[in-house]
């Protein structure tokens, strides 16, 4: 079948750009001897997964318990739950290592959830790492917080909570204007969970995975020294955001929304599609960056971008293209029916709203990998 | 089953509220004598759709394929599809009729899409509306565009496809910035459906049906002469943004998503909560509005808002909940495991992240209905 006959909107994954995203990492990380766990949760499909992942049986992180149960019942062996668990959620943690074998490692950044942990886990198992905070833009122990982070590491260990090391995410590398404040984030993040784990081996503590990532830093990662673990995501697929902080460029975009040509206001200069925000999801991620991209810019049926067309604004089931402000772009003629690809802004929200990867080489479809979705 | 002791995230429906909000409308539009077609897009199930629509077989609006065969599954008759149709797309609506026995009535709005219908339709008893424009926010023929008009209702009629009347879509009037704006809007939205029809009819062409609508203008209704359909969605559970236009009050919101807290960030005064933007969607409506309500207001379990508490900042499955910017509000004490619940800015896009309602009377959970998504 040729993309041009898919049902629309639908999300179409170019599995040569996507191989050559996750070739491209591999490489990068390869000299530098440190073990590499893919963040499953842009993909949320097995598919994807077993062609990211270092073996079939992981490492990986997940976002979701679901994803945890999915991957787990296909055999990934080993991961993490990146998202602060509370305590209502350790019997679901629990209930699927039993099921599956299958070690599911949370994170904690308090004493809080540490007791909380403890408390519930007697016998089960349970694993974890501390989330250490190397930016100040999410979660995590300040890295420099020795009494805290020994306090929660002692809870753990001597309640029976096997302590795999520590972990930092570096999401205010996003917001680096160059390659100074990116060199930057990159070295804190890769101190931060350095200087945590030597707290933490200094006072006898046990701390294997020193773990850190994001699709920026890694990408840009130069020293790793101490570091044991890297971690990815959005790479795979790459993003308008990630073509505006410099990360990849629009040939690099494995992922598509595929639409048809409804309509036309020639008096607005507006061609009317049929993937609105539910097909290409709210994120405008690249209004805050110097390119603004709007919902997605917009590429013929074999994937290549007009010149400044971009879906100027969507309904839920409507898009409105046309052409980027100031630019002179010219508006190409589309008749009703004509199949067109969108960009997303965000790789992990737009695939979200999809159930499905149409996969493709060129405009040929050669496969459909599902997804999951859900908590 | 108590709220509180819901799995997070997860998206919970107040009964009472939704119940309040259907009969308020209801109400409203009762004097007029007019035909009510809810607009099922925003709650993509059966059970609300049951709740809302005027009889077991509708009528009722759709804004996907996939939402017309699914209503007509349970025995909903009169279906109208609500994008532009493509010809690629009649072979789905001709099989959904003829499985169903449903109507599935598309729009159109161009020639090229009247005669694709007419080429496509012999023989298959399709049925059609054409879009008109109010107000150039989105598709639709002028209502003054006599020729055009007359061109697609002849191309249709002589081609054997039943023309059903004419249809508009006042979306610009969330642009309103006030009752004066507001009630010219209503009246452009009267005004077109009215005048397209005037043209059909003095020349002789059947036009049974005239339809328009949108929450706002349909709450805001006042003068109906001539319109014989009024459509709305959103009404039903209502939503931050329609709060910030003041077509309802926080109290009147039927939707939240549940969260938990999993962390602190005392140092920043964040409460860091499971709900990110994949629970509540990327949809930051309200960004544009007098009233910047973030990612969404945070309310106890129970429903009831927190004082200047908003979802800040989210990541995926991460939100970052603090005081409003400049409202001297106090952030309120909620340990690691406290329930919260988060009303959104748009009740379309965030219900569409969750794959099912659990409803609640109070704080007691009473039932869980499913809904669909995708195309």
């Amino acid at each position: 079948m040729n993309v041009a006959d898919l049902p629309t909107p639908c999300l179409v994954l170019d599995q040569d750009r996507f191989e050559r995203n996750v070739a491209r990492l591999k490489s990068h990380l390869n000299p530098f001897g440190v073990s590499f766990r893919p963040h499953l949760k842009t993909a949320k499909s097995i598919d994807v997964a077993r062609r990211v992942m270092s073996g079939a049986e992981g490492p990986a992180m997940v976002s979701t318990l679901r994803e945890a149960e999915y991957y787990a019942s296909y055999g990934v062996r080993d991961l993490v739950y990146g998202v602060g668990i509370t305590p209502a959620k350790l019997a679901r943690v629990a209930e699927i290592q039993n099921r599956t074998g299958a070690k599911v490692t949370v994170i904690l950044d308090s004493l809080e959830q540490a007791e909380a942990t403890v408390a519930w886990g007697r016998g089960a198992r349970l694993a974890a790492m501390i989330e250490v905070d190397c930016d100040g833009s999410r979660s995590g122990v300040a890295s420099t917080d020795a009494s805290q982070l020994v306090a929660i590491a002692r809870v753990l260990t001597t309640g029976g909570v096997e302590l795999r090391g520590v972990m930092t995410h570096a999401g205010g590398s996003y917001r680096a204007a160059n390659a100074d404040e990116l060199a930057i984030a990159v070295e804190n993040e890769r101190h931060a969970v350095v200087s945590a784990a030597m707290i933490l081996r200094d006072d006898g503590l046990p701390c294997p995975i020193t773990s850190l990532g994001s699709t920026r830093t890694a990408l840009a990662a130069a020293d790793l020294s101490g570091v044991s673990e890297v971690r990815a995501g959005v790479y795979m697929f790459a993003d308008l955001v990630h073509c505006g902080m410099g990360t990849c460029i629009v040939d690099d975009i494995a992922v598509s929304v595929m639409a048809t040509v409804i309509g036309h206001r020639r008096d607005k200069g507006w061609i009317m599609i049929d993937a609105g925000w539910m097909a290409l999801s709210r994120d405008r991620g690249t209004r805050s960056q110097a390119i603004d991209q709007g919902y997605g810019l917009v590429c013929d049926v074999a994937g290549t971008a007009y010149p400044d067309l971009l879906v100027l604004d969507t309904n839920q089931e409507h898009g409105l293209v046309g052409i980027r402000g100031g630019s002179g772009g010219v508006l190409p003629d589309l008749p009703v029916g004509s199949p067109v690809r969108i960009l997303p802004n965000h790789a992990c929200a737009t695939c979200a709203q999809h159930a499905s990867y149409q996969v493709v080489r060129g405009t040929e479809v050669v496969g459909q990998w599902p997804r999951i979705s859900g908590w």
